[in-house]
């Protein structure tokens, strides 16, 4: 392999890196990560999209996926009025009729075990997204070295990236983790009959993905530890199992809020409004304001799914509703 | 050279990257970058600290040099109650006893010249901080192809990257362009036999980092084009010939603050706030407004030396000051 000439020393030297979104794109087309390499972050090209830090002696990887330039209209926040949404947009300096929606999963290695929490777009959302596995590889994790998948919600931007569009698993040698109500929902064939647009392409989906693996895909009832400093919280609304879960080590422990809150510069400044994606409304808005109150009042780190990468920050309260603080990037964990 | 086994194609091989803060250590010890590397962003390391994005066409770097971990007492800002300041410092979710300062240098890649602004701390104040040449390095720039250097202000995180310890110059092929004031001012035999310390200091180690190239060191007026597509602004106060640049293409333009303010959760917020390091505090105070509020009302992206990584966003009007909207992190530029 390359890592005896890659330990040696040089001089002055331009060292290749990863050309990431080809990469990646290349990996999901075989299921394998197949990589090119070109001259060190030449011209044009951005720094990988991983981010280090730690809780406790657990080190977390946040993993850009992409983003979805999601187009926006009056119907995105169904009790919103459409200028007040755009308004929003613009404070936070985002363009008003498209919402950039990052996809950041967040490899977790315990010393023990290397899980993954959702697991992106799988290159079958967006032209935007579809990074994950070569972003993983860039933080030197191989997609077969992933023990354990946990999924928080069944939306496509969270499952697609457990197989590769020809049906190969992403993941060969994970267990994958899911929340029994949110199995149980999506398996459910009456629910699906009466589906309509877009949650009807969403059973579907689903079933594409877990159909030909269910016996190996394990449920837990949330509100237990899923593994060893993993505890899952239920935080259903956004689907009827989304579940969240809390990272603890030692006396620190992060809240990783998967889709408690989609964009901040929306949800978390405004948690009462209701978007399309959040299927049962009243109750999103009401775990939302739960767990903005909670990590909030603590001050408790959190890692969101669809925040600004990397993604990780604090919640604070701001007028009626919260801001979300970034954290300072640092070079070392 | 190892470009040829770089560019091909490969299949699940974990590949190195730069081990950033030594191969910096290295770097500065030698005047050379050298630089080690291991198994991919192993466990333990963190991503490179460099950040691209376009204005126009001209591509920006943000290059990560480090952080001072700065210990903060009563004295620090002149004109503020002490438990206010490390009330700003707590609501950014700050440690309030000592401010983590970062030292982000800008490249400025114009098409036909490679442009630094600022050379970061040299490895000679914090041990923190000196993985300038490293990051640029890993950004795919070589230290022998920066063409020009900008310089902001002679405070010693700014000039001491021009040279190692030893005395030999980091980018030997590198036209130095100082503002004149600055020049004016840290030359000036009387005003240092009349300064006190932190200033007394500053003089030495400007003497220090100057003296034996002065002949070669270019002093310009701020207020004009300084290179292609780059025009210094006078931003008096922090020094008595602290400048500002604005790198402008096509219909597109950047205000690259400098030191306009420190810390955004003390001086962007506050502006009003005198930091000592402010050698004229009501100056500073003048121009840090005059340039936030015009960076505000324009909506013109910012670029700041000591915000948080990748220290590049926009000012939004806040109550009586402003805040900082760090910008959405890109994968693609």
């Amino acid at each position: 392999m390359l890592s005896g000439v890659l330990n040696g020393q040089f001089n002055g030297v331009r060292i290749g890196r990863r050309e990431l979104l080809t990469g990646a794109a290349a990996a999901l087309a075989c299921g394998v990560p197949r990589l090119s390499f070109a001259g060190a972050a030449a011209g044009g090209q951005q720094a990988p999209g991983i981010y280090r830090y730690k809780i406790g002696n657990i080190e977390l990887t946040a993993c850009y996926d992409g983003v979805w330039n999601r187009p926006i209209d009056d119907k995105f926040v169904r009790n919103a009025y459409f200028p007040d949404v755009q308004k929003a947009m613009a404070e936070a300096f985002l363009p008003i009729h498209a919402l950039p929606t990052p996809f950041t999963p967040l490899a977790i290695n315990t010393g023990k075990k290397l899980i993954l929490i959702d697991t992106g777009s799988g290159g079958q959302i967006a032209p935007t997204a579809g990074s994950l596995v070569a972003n993983l590889a860039a933080a030197g994790i191989e997609a077969k070295a992933v023990d354990t998948i946990l999924i928080s919600n069944f939306h496509p931007d969270h499952i697609n990236g457990i197989k590769t569009k020809d049906d190969e698993l992403v993941f060969p040698n994970a267990e994958i983790l899911v929340p029994a109500p949110e199995w149980a929902f999506w398996m459910d064939d009456g629910k699906m009959s009466r589906a309509k647009e877009p949650v009807k392409s969403w059973f579907l989906n689903a079933r594409r993905i877990f159909e030909n693996i269910a016996k190996d895909v394990r449920r837990f009832q949330p509100g237990k530890e899923v593994a060893p400093g993993i505890i899952s919280v239920p935080a259903y609304g956004h689907t009827p199992g989304h579940t969240a879960f809390i990272v603890a080590d030692g006396d620190q422990s992060l809240f990783v809020l998967c889709d408690t809150t989609n964009h901040p510069a929306l949800f978390v400044r405004h948690p009462e409004w209701q978007a399309v994606i959040d299927q049962d409304g009243p109750l999103a808005v009401e775990t939302r304001r739960r767990i903005l109150d909670r990590t909030s009042a603590d001050k408790m780190p959190v890692q969101g799914y669809h925040f600004p990468f990397p993604a990780c920050g604090h919640i604070a309260k701001y007028g009626n509703g919260y801001e979300f603080v970034p954290a300072m990037w640092q070079a070392t964990l």
